[in-house]
């Protein structure tokens, strides 16, 4: 089985969106170069600098499945249902939508709480990683000690308030451990912490 | 004239302290090797990784002088008169104490803004560094571009709430660069952003 790990663009401040949902500055470092990488769907390709490009594409490649919540699902229109990363989507709601018109077998709706919505992505990753989109779910699944890693995107801005990555979520202070890996970039520095599941 | 910087450990939720202002397990990198550093005045020498004994004692013997609120005065009791980086004290207060015990020549305080006190802090360090401690006088020197670079101690730890490093700054989004270093260690990783002033 894969693992299971939580990515998003984190300002330095730790927020991973405002307080209205937008990114702000956050995604900057996906226009910061000159190396073309494709998206699936309707989003246009990235152009990033060949360190983000390498890591990037090695990220990627390596995963499965995500599981998002449903404010990320909502905000999206659900990737109309082709989500960018090219791969499955798990959606953790409480009431999913019985007329959406981007349904298909690439789109999956959870309601019984995120170990259930985890495990779903894992029996679709298989053996490739499964990626929980940031803030609710994300708080939620390293409190439930589903998280083996936490990759963080750090951008060098300060949002002052908004949506937290972990959202208020508290934990034993030895869960997560340091970074493994740290590749600088532009307008972001790429980092990857384990996690003690 | 020295540079200008805004230094703190930092949970990896953005948080220098707790809501009541204990530093929790922040401070776990201080004793998480066995490279021993002294610190000036009353506070036990540092047990530090040799990563970390090398970025700190670089950091620690570029610096002239330091600035701090007033919280952080009062929480220390201005460390008795004697910093534990051994270089003077700027407290920027609305009123200065009358009766404190350990007044003497290393601990000055200033009433008339940032700005006084960050001019303070240069004239006393020469071309040494002035180091803010985070915080209020952190957001408000950013705020006010005299910040020249700001040193994260990035811990893996989330507080879920508490004292903000920049409180609640909000700054032009180019203004902090990328890291120029980034310096793994043990529950810790030293970051630096360059500012641009």
């Amino acid at each position: 089985m894969g693992i299971v790990t939580a990515a998003a663009s984190m300002s330095l401040d730790g927020f991973i969106a405002h307080d209205d949902d937008t990114p702000g500055h956050l995604f900057d470092w996906y226009s910061a170069g000159d190396v073309e990488v494709p998206n699936a769907g309707d989003l246009p390709p990235f152009r990033l600098t060949r360190a983000s490009a390498d890591h990037w594409t090695a990220w990627r490649s390596s995963l499965g499945a995500v599981v998002v919540g449903r404010r990320l699902f909502d905000l999206t229109d659900g990737w109309r249902g082709v989500h960018p990363l090219g791969v499955p989507v798990v959606v953790l709601t409480h009431s999913p939508p019985t007329d959406w018109a981007w349904a298909g077998p690439s789109t999956v709706f959870v309601t019984d709480g995120i170990g259930a919505a985890v495990a779903k992505g894992e029996a679709l990753a298989g053996d490739a990683v499964v990626g929980l989109a940031a803030g609710t779910v994300a708080g939620q699944a390293l409190t439930a000690r589903l998280l083996d890693r936490v990759d963080v995107d750090l951008v060098p801005v300060l949002l002052g308030s908004g949506r937290r990555f972990f959202a208020d979520a508290v934990v034993d202070p030895e869960l997560l451990s340091d970074p493994t890996v740290c590749v600088p970039s532009a307008r972001v520095t790429h980092l990857s912490f384990p996690v003690r599941r």
